[in-house]
């Protein structure tokens, strides 16, 4: 039997979960696994508050020394989230050559590689698959059954509080406010909503993504990035008539040799695994040159889903591979970012044109000076002297399309309203 | 550098796929992992037979004992399928100490746990992904990912054949005739379907996921089974005016402390994400107390994508668990099979009825006596002197159910048409 104590920094809804799942599988961990975990000290913010679960045999703590600093820990459950105390307690329990399991993707996202790096130098393990996407095991499937493919594009619905507020504007018709207090309501969203709605969760977790499938530390700067504040429901109705809906998608695509990177509102063919995700549930499509389209789908967030997804780092880093504790690669690739020529997408644009005679002349020329063509277009009836114009593009590049933008910017009598990519048909 | 030989037994599709993915990752493998690898020697029926893939340096055999006695070998590919010559050559290949990767589901499925055993006791690895699902990697889930949690059940598309059939009879408003013709023309079903539409081949596989997920050897007679051959358009309409899609589901799933087992067609709610999915793929969605539902998705056959597996598995022996190379994880569990008391399901059941005064009052008076609730009926009009009626039960059990079947047999002016389960919705 293989004794192992454990410290927790952290005792919220995910801390919480991982107590409650060593109690309840201890006997089965010895028997299956011939390991045995004592959680011997938890850091807390108030000693004194009531808590829930069982803590017995746990000691509570304030002061983040009393579990860094004990030699008898071997492995430190990282759950405070945030940048600034965590990475430091990472970093000296790492140095103490303490294994770290984590799941605070906004710190993994920027210092990932280097955490690791630090890592593998003292011959310890840092875990983080519950930093993505919750329950889904997507880091391990990417380290351990796509290294050996050629991975070309990651699409993944990852931010559930947005998707759960797409579904139920699509579901029931409600308008995106409604929708975002209901999410409130139920706790899917936070008072301020910021981070889930406008794409930077996602973000973080398309950061670690691209670590894992392309080798490549990007920086939140490398995404092109926009939200789903302006999503309305005469989008949603639009492009259901054409055959899409309408998620929230964070994509990573490597074209000619280059990578590409961007969150955003995206149109999802209907007949797409992706375009039936509902509510907050997260999905990861994966296409690959040799296993072709993979899916893995599941709870993105929520007690027990990571806290399982932690329980899994732990028990691989005791128990299958305590010798050489690995998670991250250390695939470095050094794929060049793609710039605004290869930077190339079929889009979805919504324009609000005056209502005169000329106004699609006007604005189809401007399209042709870029050589984009049409796949669909449809203009509706007008309403207090403008008209809702909206465009489907075959592939077009941002280079061939932004003067475009900057020409319809000056123009009068035509705005764009907003402008989403679409995920191609495979 | 870690250098590995390797023997292949079999050069078909899948052996194809294995040498020319080796051979475009050669330099990546090399530069990647630190290993590298020399296909010396590929068994096969006719050494003078032409061959579209690259042969170059590689020696052609048409006696396996050129391969399993080569003291050269380190790893043995078994592609060769069936249950006789495969498994001779991979007890000899693990009692010489090479490492085997197969792909031979109907051989795993019975001896699986055997040969694990017999690898574990040569302390050499014994790895098969790419026997279940093609590329989708479930079993390195099942293991890694989920031996942290206690899985509930497993509803699984696992015979793209099967699917592909269902898939053209509901787009395409085909027969199943007519869809299984189009199958033999695209070469996803063989000229004697037997083993995909009757559900045998979905059956080797739930005897493989059944171990991994519970830790149980099972037979194929422990598995109810029952094939797509009767499914008609009329089914697919009248389930779908009611919410569900049809689609061949491979089950295990453990209720009270038991495990049952079942491959069959199954009523899937249209808002289930195993509803959506389309054509030859195939998606395994795990129920964990836990992680919650997890769907793994993707193409379950086919040169590349099973060919992935099987290199997937070739890394991880080589280079992620050279010492401790492991993948069942002798997790053996001595949980009871169900009986006729416990194996609970809802079900659809299709009855002829004489279209006569009293016909429906008799036939609710059958399942009364095991008091079964009806959740849906629905009778059409009649067609030649006899009515189609439609019930969908409540849950109930084989113990409930089966007087009542024994009664109709035996009744005048009703029979049973078929009888299909329901996934629950969760």
């Amino acid at each position: 039997m293989k004794k192992f104590q454990i410290g927790i920094l952290g005792l919220g809804t995910v801390g919480t979960g991982v107590i409650e799942i060593l109690r309840e599988q201890s006997e089965n961990f010895k028997k299956r696994f011939g390991v045995s975990f004592q959680t011997k000290k938890v850091l807390v913010k108030n000693i004194n508050k009531k808590r829930s679960v069982d803590l017995q045999g746990i000691e509570l703590t304030e002061k983040i020394e009393d579990i860094i600093g004990d030699p008898d820990i071997d492995i430190v459950i990282e759950l405070i989230g945030g940048k600034t105390i965590a990475k430091k307690a990472i970093i000296a329990s790492l140095e103490a050559k303490k294994n770290v399991i984590s799941a605070n993707k906004d710190l993994i996202a920027d210092d990932g590689r280097q955490l690791a790096d630090l890592a593998e130098k003292n011959n310890v393990g840092f875990y983080y698959e519950a930093a993505v996407a919750g329950a889904i095991p997507i880091l391990r499937a990417l380290e351990n059954s796509l290294d050996s493919d050629r991975i070309e594009s990651i699409n993944g619905i990852i931010n559930g509080t947005s998707n759960f507020i797409l579904s139920k504007m699509r579901q029931q018709k409600m308008s995106y406010r409604q929708a975002l207090s209901l999410a409130q309501e139920l706790g899917f969203a936070e008072a301020d909503p910021t981070n889930d709605v406008d794409g930077i969760d996602a973000a973080y977790k398309l950061q670690i993504l691209a670590d894992f499938a392309f080798g490549k530390q990007i920086e939140q700067k490398d995404i092109q990035m926009s939200g789903i504040r302006t999503v309305t429901q005469q989008d949603l109705n639009d492009v259901s008539e054409l055959g899409y809906e309408i998620k929230l998608l964070a994509n990573a695509s490597l074209i000619d040799g280059r990578l590409q990177f961007s969150v955003g509102p995206t149109l999802v063919p209907k007949d797409h695994p992706l375009a039936s995700v509902q509510n907050e549930n997260n999905a990861i499509f994966v296409s690959a040159a040799y296993a072709g389209g993979l899916m893995f789908y599941g709870p993105g967030a929520g007690k027990l889903p990571t806290a399982n997804s932690v329980i899994a780092d732990l028990l691989e880093l005791t128990s299958k591979a305590p010798k050489n504790p690995r998670f991250n690669s250390q695939f470095k690739s050094d794929t060049a970012l793609a710039g605004p020529k290869n930077r190339i997408a079929s889009r979805y644009i919504v324009f609000k044109v005056a209502d005169r005679p000329g106004a699609m002349h006007k604005l189809s020329g401007f399209f042709l000076m870029s050589n984009i063509n049409f796949r669909n277009i449809r203009q509706y009836d007008p309403i207090d002297g403008s008209t809702r114009v909206v465009i489907i593009t075959y592939p077009a590049s941002d280079a061939q399309l932004n003067p475009v933008k900057t020409t319809i910017r000056q123009a009068k009598g035509v705005e764009i309203v907003h402008e989403f990519k679409l995920l191609e048909r495979k």
